[in-house]
């Protein structure tokens, strides 16, 4: 008999489920699931009710069908038996957050809230609520609440928990009266698993302001906000959060019928979707680096004590490996600036070149400036085009592009965002080490990375480090599958700690991509130029905001 | 008998010729020839020596052609008798330099000089003399000829006539032996139509260096260039410079062969072919400022007195209606920008619907752009895609596009480029204006003028000010008519001075462009952050050289 356990990675479009041999580590099987809601962005399902500008909605049973549907499928397509499962972890985009009543019912599920958008899941993307986070800010800073708001970079962020809570309260008070509690998505998806209301210290930790040291923000400041939030946290939240690798709870009853698992096998605590990848890399200790690339960019490594940086997302005791600060840094732009470069800048005749090659744009503009030398484009580009999420933590900052000339093409333009991405890169990089937290090596994952070497050559020249890259297609599905291993435990077949499964588990390619040191040389040039556009443009001109606020 | 004059217009790639009825003023007929040979930058006629980067040669064969086949077309248009024309008058661009033997014929049309590059035509765009030009403006400052160089904005440009001389003496010293002449394009034509050499003020003094109290630049100042250079202006060029109106002679007995206009018909001393717009404006006094927009824009003003504006390109004693200083700044880059957003900015849908409405891709971006209201796209740009003329002098800077989100489109981008040629603009009327030069109207031309009226509305909310429209498609050719008719003089039917001939001739339309004064307070707003950009990138921050270098 095998031993096998299970990763679920909720993404905003799609979940997918991963079945790993804990023997060997392989991948078994994979199934995909797209939500049928998708993102709701502009009306609820009744196709009547608009949303608001910024808002960005879900529906729960888009998660329950990805249980009932996907585990099912790879159990089938892997030819095994439940039994053989020892262990499930999920992974889910945070802070994803659901209102549930005493049954953790969603309330948008309830006819009776079923046209209320306040009723429904607000994704991470939702952005409505940026006054309040802007408030709490304000409010944290004006009551010395500097240590807590240091912990995610000194500003709140209107994807955290606390606004969007304070959203409902304050635009339907009736929605937050009926809600027992206010719970992570991915909380939710370990209660319906388990039947227990388990919150996960990552979610927490990096969405819920909440810390190890301090617990969630202070009842003082809560009061201050609204006197009906004082007690916010017995009332609607939980003041237990769990760690990561410890078992939530068995596969219940309702959840063994739903999947098809064997009742009673261990369920962890959750993660959230970049966060789960780190031990999928075999990070498990203090000194790497790894880098989610996607339409955005996350960057995580743990520490042996809290430290603050600059412009960081947050740091939280145990947020991503028990026992280590977890450190996460972003860049709120990165793959969507070349996707920006092919929708909007992309003369007619490279679609035909691109048709009679049979290539994408992409692979055409990569193709165009690859042959370029460093510098021959004469283009420098800030790479804000969706705000700047660190070191500056300023959405309302946006992109520059300088240098051009007469001859300027497409693939200039292009090269020139893919070289600022790898620029903003390394000033996250640098700020870490300024801060005393040494970086040893770098491991990146995401599609852009598998794509596309010659941004990946781009990226280590210009950070001048090797980068290593992760041997999966699925790093947060494996990463979840490794805390399930861990949740199971080794007498069940699993293991005893996430450094143990990331011994047996963990996947990084042999081959590294290393810095050539002639074009490190020219980019070290530009780099230089590109930090002081940084800081001026960042820290000295208003004339993006001016600009902006005309908007 | 009817009184009519001929106005040639000496263009960069083709020339045009305009009957002008001098009783009533009225544009009779036109006659417009392409130049065989075009613009030569990458090879000879021989097609097979090539031409260095930066390099723009022409044919002087072409402009005889221009003589021989549009003023036999005009006056065949017209259904006139030869001698019923009175005056002619060119206008030519400058510095196009010709190198000429004792019979003033061009020494790329002896055999032995057809294969040396250095013996054709080097049009007025001709810029690889580029390190000559910097060479004398080192030289002139150290040497303390700063008055001069204060003249044309402080900067010796490689467009002039001395670095372009250099060049030949430098790179082909055998050629420059067997030159007789050096000699503006513009004034062999009035050779070629008088047998005789009639140097212009106008050329003279905004290329060559020439003033009115100091005559070309000192023997000490091109010794110290090359020793050979000494006796350069006694040698090779002439000291003798003629005004503008003045008669240079009558047409030849050749020449009215060639062209079939009357023995004697009186022809006017040349000018440059902007210039010669000025007077075809009605701009004969202080005051009035005339644009010229085209792919870059030529800013034209006259004074009572000398001053010295910063990055002017050049102010001259007579320079373009007499008794007058006349005032010259420039943008370097106008039209040029659009076409480059056209060009390189524009994704295919854009071109299946521009086709689908039957328009072009102009008309397509400026219907798109012209429905926002004023700080809507929240781009800003720095003109500066081909170097800056006024008031910078800079050719190594570049272009700049700040407030890019991923929202942002090509007409956003199409529109930010025409305000910051206007917001240019501004920052040139200021510069006059700060040196005392009071600018009460301005008056544009121009094929852009005439077909975008949405871009004119920009222009004239930008700068606050109302902007009359020159009613001529032809102006400067039409102010070359004017001069050919002072030359002629009122005993034969033309004028006594340009004034006299401006109150009959010159043409602007009744209706002006009037600022929106809700649109000018908006962009007040964004002009403070235009400049405060201006001189951060034009003084301060030296990136865009650092960049240029690299390319």
């Amino acid at each position: 008999m095998g031993k096998y356990s299970v990763g679920i990675d909720y993404g905003t479009t799609s979940a997918r489920a991963l079945l790993v041999d804990l023997n060997t580590g392989e991948e078994i099987a994979v199934a995909v699931k797209e939500y049928p809601h998708g993102v709701m962005d502009t009306c609820l399902p009744d196709g009547r009710t608009k949303l608001g500008a910024d808002w960005a909605l879900q529906h729960p049973q888009d998660y329950l069908d990805v249980l009932k549907e996907t585990i099912p499928e790879i159990i089938k397509k892997a030819g095994i038996k439940p039994k053989e499962i020892i262990g499930v972890g999920i992974d889910f985009t945070a802070c994803t957050m659901m209102l549930v009543d005493e049954t953790y019912t969603p309330l948008c599920i309830r006819e009776e809230f079923e046209n209320n958008p306040h009723a429904y899941v607000k994704l991470w993307k939702h952005h409505s609520a940026q006054e309040k986070a802007d408030i709490i800010t304000a409010k944290a800073e004006e009551m010395g609440y500097t240590k807590m708001l240091r912990r995610f970079g000194g500003r709140v962020s209107s994807e955290y928990l606390l606004p969007k809570i304070w959203q409902v309260l304050d635009e339907a008070p009736d929605i937050y009266e009926q809600t027992y509690k206010f719970i992570e998505a991915a909380d939710w998806i370990i209660y319906q698993l388990t039947g227990q209301e388990r919150r996960s210290v990552c979610c927490a930790g990096y969405k819920g302001m909440w810390s190890k040291e301090d617990g969630y923000p202070a009842k003082a400041l809560l009061k201050e906000l609204d006197p009906r939030l004082e007690n916010l946290v017995e009332e609607k939240l939980s003041k237990y959060v769990y760690p990561l690798g410890y078992k939530a709870g068995g596969v219940n009853d309702r959840a063994a019928r739903l999947t098809g698992l064997e009742k009673g096998t261990a369920v962890a605590v959750s993660t959230i979707d970049a966060h789960a990848a780190v031990p999928a890399a075999g990070i498990v200790r203090p000194g790497k680096m790894l880098m989610v690339i996607g339409t955005s960019t996350c960057h995580m490594l743990l520490g042996e004590e809290e430290r603050i940086v600059p412009g960081m997302c947050g740091v939280v005791a145990d947020g991503i490996i028990p026992g280590y600060y977890g450190f996460e840094a972003g860049q709120a732009c990165v793959g969507d600036h070349f996707d920006w470069a092919i929708k909007k800048c992309i003369p007619s005749e490279y679609n035909k070149e691109a048709q009679t090659k049979g290539i994408n744009l992409h692979q055409l503009l990569t193709e165009k400036a690859q042959t370029q030398r460093v510098g021959e484009h004469g283009l420098l580009a800030l790479d804000w085009w969706n705000g700047n999420r660190s070191i500056l933590m300023d959405a309302s900052l946006s992109g520059m592009l300088i240098g051009f000339s007469l001859t300027t093409k497409p693939e200039d333009i292009y090269r020139a965002l893919i070289e600022a991405t790898a620029f903003g890169t390394r000033i996250i990089i640098e700020a870490f080490e300024n801060s005393g937290i040494h970086i040893s090596e770098i491991i990146a994952c995401g599609g852009i990375v598998e794509k596309n070497p010659f941004l990946m050559q781009i990226y280590t020249d210009i950070t001048g480090r090797e980068i290593k890259i992760l041997d999966s297609l699925q790093a947060p599905a494996l990463g979840s599958a490794m805390f399930g291993a861990v949740a199971a435990g080794k007498h069940e077949g699993g293991f005893d700690s996430i450094v143990e499964a990331a011994g047996r588990m963990a996947k990084v390619k042999d081959t590294a991509y290393k810095p050539d040191s002639r074009n490190t040389k020219v980019y070290d040039m530009i780099y230089y130029e590109y930090k002081k556009l940084y800081n001026y443009f960042g820290k000295e001109n208003i004339v993006m905001k001016v600009l902006k606020d005309m908007k």
